[in-house]
């Protein structure tokens, strides 16, 4: 049976989604807890990669078992054999040909950004800090010009091994709010997209961020993405303030 | 000068906040901080101790320090010296006279409880998993019955010092919140007292929580208090689901 799972974690101490030899991966971690329920090695496809530190609060991934499971019994058999900074939130019965990644059909990214001078502890594992003054309109320009079909090279690592670096950003919103218990403002990038290269929400942010603090233009921008110059472009920001909050299938 | 200071810290890697040898506290790590800038030992004085695993969004505490500085530029010295999971989010300058803990007038916790099978990572840090039905209703008179002045021997540490063990509640609220974003009820446990006994708030919250599974039922309570008798209070629900997140001053 093809069982689909709604994931979280707190990506503070893993290397990311993907295995890898002698590190600490989501995907190890699953792949390692639902092998003993199996009992045999298993294939956790994730709807795509994410880099070390990053947090999903909706990663979506596909199994294919042998053994038959109720998904409630499934969903806490899985979460008994992880640790508590992963866990399956749901799980539910997929139709053969549903994979978790070609299946996908838009995701959307949530950076965090504490523009204050003091970061709570509350919101330090989930937050980047930015303590200077930032221009909201600035960056919404920027954020606008980013929702549409790009070719992104400017804004991807140079390691990226994908064909075409051509994607479609199909929302970029900005939200401000005041959060009073932790006596910060925070400012929210949200971001969807059919798809996403990689550090590419990352390095749209570090740019954005620096169109907030003056540091560059929005012609630059432009530039940077009909060249595909990756120094017009600004730098990563942390993975820390990155969450991939949903994962959409048709 | 007296200087007054609005702390935040996630209790999950302190043994507390009182000083002790060896030990990481929250109390020991101010004082090494502010002990940098003053060039001398200081002794900063809290509202009262939090136990190991408690968190704060509110305390307060005092320091007198010999040397002039300025409120912004303090905050962020002491803040350039402590680790990311303590913060002081304000300095302000006090009287003479203020001292956190003997000027405090009331303070208010939260216990959070996710009522749920499943238990977010993002939440598992600063809440409490209960994963069975809660009758809220009958929860709801347990905590009428608290706000008042009681004697709380029933509801507190055999090693307790205080020289009276009666204490006066002032509210005692129960909410009920649903949180999409991690596929979870929780509810909140407000409670605002003039002070509290040692244990005092966690094992109100772990009787109201048996009282809510149907374990306990209110005559017990009532019992519990008239007699001071421990064994017929409830259990004290953990350290991680509390916090610390107001103390008044006049």
């Amino acid at each position: 049976m093809n069982f689909k799972l709604l994931i979280q974690y707190d990506g503070t101490d893993f290397h990311g989604w993907q295995v890898q030899e002698k590190q600490r991966t989501v995907q190890g971690e699953l792949e390692r807890a639902i092998s003993i329920l199996e009992d045999a090695p298993v294939h956790v496809a994730g709807s795509g990669r994410t880099d070390a530190g990053v947090h999903a609060e909706g990663q979506v991934a596909s199994v294919i078992l042998k053994r038959e499971f109720d998904c409630g019994k499934l969903r806490a058999a899985i979460n008994g054999n992880l640790p508590r900074d992963v866990r399956v939130m749901e799980v539910t019965v997929a139709p053969d040909d549903f994979h978790a990644r070609f299946s996908a059909k838009r995701k959307t990214y949530l950076y965090r950004v504490v523009n204050s001078r003091v970061l709570s502890p509350f919101l330090a594992r989930f937050a980047h800090q930015e303590g200077r003054l930032l221009n909201i309109a600035a960056m919404q320009e920027v954020a606008n010009f980013f929702t549409d079909t790009h070719d992104w090279t400017a804004f991807s690592s140079i390691h990226s091994d994908s064909e075409t670096r051509v994607r479609t950003i199909t929302e970029f919103t900005i939200l401000e709010k005041f959060e009073e218990r932790f006596g910060a403002k925070v400012i929210e990038f949200q971001i969807t997209g059919e798809g996403f290269l990689r550090y590419m929400v990352r390095s749209m942010v570090g740019t954005i961020l620096e169109v907030g603090r003056g540091e560059k233009d929005f012609d630059t921008i432009r530039t940077a993405i009909a060249s595909g110059r990756r120094e017009l472009a600004g730098t990563t920001a942390p993975a820390h303030g990155l969450t991939l909050i949903r994962v959409d299938y048709d």
